[in-house]
């Protein structure tokens, strides 16, 4: 397999990184939610039956219903009109409002509607959604329920309400784009650190998976354990800012060497901080080289004032690197692993983020 | 300078290409206008004299006008209320909505706004707005243009227009976040890209600098000049998923070393095209070493299939590598570069692209 091949198959691994991501952003319901409100002030506002919304399909120029409140509601979404046909068709070629005060009488009313819903439309205000210029779909609101028929002063509402509505349809798509945006950008992130293989494979992964397991045996809330999740994925991504000949080095690291690798806590932090749903993932990145007895980096902190998800990502880090085998050391067993971090617990790692990650391993059979 | 302050200050430097995806990206003022227009609305459907939207801050716990309109409109907008007085006020204290018919009588009604304003308040409906089950606001219709009384009809309106606001309002603090999201991760890219400085020093900034300049000489739309730009900026990012032992080597490359070079661009045209606003520039980066003659790659596309931007990417890219000394190679002077480029026209290069590239950069003095 290619570099790229790997590098693009890795990257569907990683999509599990991506689609948490996502799920935590996730704000569709909103806008749909955003659609049906505007629709429902209008129709109390009009006093009107029934009210819909018709979006226009660009492809293959027919109205569906994205809204749809009144009696034959859950019949009328069903259905979906021709832009050749009906008083929607009318309004959405046209790009005009219209009321009508006797529906039946009118030559564009497209009975079909009233037939297949059993709804008896009389008086209708339909008004065309324009989104920067061109006709984006329809709002209308059929029958008023005292029996009157629809106004001038009626038609003026639906007219704000249509501007309304456009507006929320074009924010609507604005977020769609920012959404695609970031899961993109975050994309070319995790792909650009994967391909380079910093700490060897999977070691990001491995340390995920331990470090989740730490986690649930300490109760961590949902949140938590997701920041977790992230910071583990990356936490050593500040890396690919260094150069091979230092990663990959066999000898001992110069003074000034070393400085450099002591920064990708910090550089991690930096690179993430600012993305609002990776804020907190970013402050484990930055403190998961910190030690129990305050002799960690880069800011020294000590015992409970290192961030639980740091103290026990740091625990996972060093487990799955010394159980795995590197170019110049051999990988302990696990029995051997655990005995350094129990030897190593009050000076470099957290007592209860080591226990909690001793007993989660030593449960399950490997 | 540290390689961290390095990047850090370089990154600021890139801030160019962040700001100028933002500038594309931008919609702050949709969300504006959709929460002006929803005001609107409910002051058409109630045949208001006045409307208001009033926004709590959290931190100090006062109330701003963020929409205003009606006679005093623009007296208002210079107000803010304490959450402790005032009919609106007592609506973000207690999340109750309030329809009241003579205000002066109301020993919640705050004289000061009318006093300072002018406009006399006789009827008014009050609504909270609610955002994730907290006041986030409230929104105010004052007195009925036709002298009646508001009714219960025209408060349940009022709550419909409520519940509409929360929802917008929650859909821009979303859309905030979003956008913060995508920059802070388009920053991270650049900083990974910068950091490892895989073309040498500026490179990217010196072909986009030409590349504009021959863009103007074609009188290139400012769509595709801003696409131009990104991809310049971008177009070796492929690179960086190569081990340094390959990009630094000295000597030949080896066939399998060489074919790994060679996938740079579909690397970077991965990583970008499913970005929407990068989504050109990507392609941009795909084709940026195709040959006029099609014996380039990594598609073989010839002459005027290779889209413009990339035949001037080409030519600029190849200019900026003759015109800047490398570790085995000296500078050539610009003289010499052009005629390099010159002679190549029709085979390697587009002969419009290198011709607006000399017109461009010899017309200058440097």
């Amino acid at each position: 397999m290619s570099l790229y091949q790997r590098m693009m198959a890795r990257t569907e691994d990683k999509l599990g990184l991506l689609e948490k991501l996502w799920a935590r952003m996730k704000s569709d319901d909103k806008e749909n939610q955003l659609v049906s409100r505007i629709m429902q002030t209008a129709q109390v506002a009009l006093n009107a039956s029934a009210a819909s919304l018709l979006v226009l399909d660009k492809r293959n120029q027919k109205l569906y219903f994205k809204y749809a409140n009144g009696p034959a509601a859950s019949e009328v979404k069903r259905l979906h009109i021709s832009r050749q046909s009906g008083i929607a068709g009318w309004i959405a070629r046209n790009g005009k409002p219209l009321l009508v005060n006797d529906a039946e009488k009118n030559r564009n009313f497209y009975r079909q509607i009233d037939q297949a819903t059993g709804f008896q439309t009389k008086s209708i205000i339909g008004v065309p959604i324009l989104s920067e210029g061109k006709v984006a779909g329809v709002i209308e609101v059929l029958n008023k329920n005292d029996g009157t028929l629809f106004t001038r002063t009626d038609l003026n509402v639906m007219l704000e309400v249509a501007a309304t509505m456009g507006l929320a349809m074009e924010s609507a798509r604005a977020n769609i784009d920012l959404r695609d945006s970031f899961r993109g950008a975050m994309a070319a992130v995790v792909s650009l650190a994967d391909a380079r293989e910093i700490s060897g494979r999977s070691h990001s992964e491995r340390v995920a998976e331990y470090a989740l397991k730490a986690a649930d045996f300490l109760n961590m809330g949902k949140e938590a354990r997701q920041d977790l999740e992230f910071a583990a994925l990356l936490h050593d991504i500040g890396k690919l800012t260094m150069p091979d000949r230092i990663l990959n080095k066999a000898e001992k690291l110069t003074d000034q060497e070393w400085e450099r690798i002591r920064r990708h806590p910090v550089i991690g932090y930096k690179l993430f901080c600012n993305i609002p749903v990776l804020r907190e993932a970013a402050k484990l990145i930055l403190h998961h080289h910190e030690r129990y007895d305050g002799r960690g980096y880069p800011e020294g902190l000590q015992g409970e004032d290192i961030p639980l998800g740091a103290r026990i990502l740091a625990v996972a880090d060093a487990y799955d690197y010394m159980t795995t085998g590197h170019a110049h050391r051999e990988a302990l067993s696990k029995a051997r692993a655990f005995v350094e971090l129990f030897q190593n617990a009050r000076t470099q790692f957290c007592p209860a983020a080591v226990k909690a990650l001793s007993v989660a391993l030593q449960n399950e059979p490997r």
